[in-house]
């Protein structure tokens, strides 16, 4: 079976992620495409990096899938995250979902990057024009000041 | 420019929509895709068949991409719609929004399939497993019994 959830350091294809969940019984894909901004706050990014823990953040991305399996059973889920170096507008996120009608697919693909966001362990480094910092989690409530979590939150 | 919104005999590629609203200020892409079902309350459908007014309809995904700027200024909208003879699991409309965080994304999304079924003159002429039967208007409200909306409804 292809992979639905998967970490790479290469580019992603918006494409490769959608046919993973493309069907006959779908009338509706929902994608989300999250890519690297120039600028937060009014701050120059000029590159970042992401890291990750490879096998666990793919284990959470199943288990994203799972859930939205629960919530809705006839959604079908596929995720991508890169990590690595990304230059501004390179894409670090796609995920792709598909039901037979359009709501479910809204829904459960704004479920997904809220889900990536709280539990997925990829962290990034910003290379600002002035510097560089690491960000911590991705929801930015954690700072991390080695780069890594701390080995409780791992 | 490069046109953000077509009608085409074509079929669709999602990355070319995409890479219309893509842009280094966005840090988020919604896409929503709009595909052929093959069940529809448990009718088999074998293939489908759109037509348009469409010189009218991309006036009218153009007004929708208006209306998106204005309700969300920072948002960057794409749409093509397919018409022709489509199979099943083929793609019949991608719509791509762009904006710097994602919950505009996702709302802008919606909002464009919403107001495409609402207002762009495109109507579908099913071919189901017993027999053929034009739908009408895209919320099904209207049926087009000769297969385009009478004169005042253009």
């Amino acid at each position: 079976m292809t992979k639905k959830f998967w970490i790479t350091e290469q580019p992603l294809s918006i494409n490769e992620v959608v046919e993973r969940v493309s069907r006959r019984e779908a009338g509706a894909i929902n994608t989300f495409i999250g890519t690297v901004r120039e600028f937060t706050h009014g701050k120059r990014t000029l590159h970042l990096e992401y890291q990750a823990y490879r096998s666990m953040a793919e284990k959470k991305l199943e288990q994203i899938g799972a859930e939205i399996a629960e919530k809705w059973p006839s959604a079908e889920t596929a995720i991508a995250h890169r990590i690595g170096s990304l230059k501004i507008e390179e894409i670090a996120v796609v995920i792709a979902v598909s039901t037979p009608h359009r709501s479910e697919a809204f829904e459960a693909s704004r479920y997904a990057i809220e889900r990536i966001k709280e539990i997925v362990p990829i962290w990034k480094k910003e290379h600002w024009e002035d510097g560089e910092e690491w960000i911590g989690n991705q929801k930015g409530t954690k700072e991390y000041v080695n780069g890594v979590p701390d080995k409780e939150e791992k």
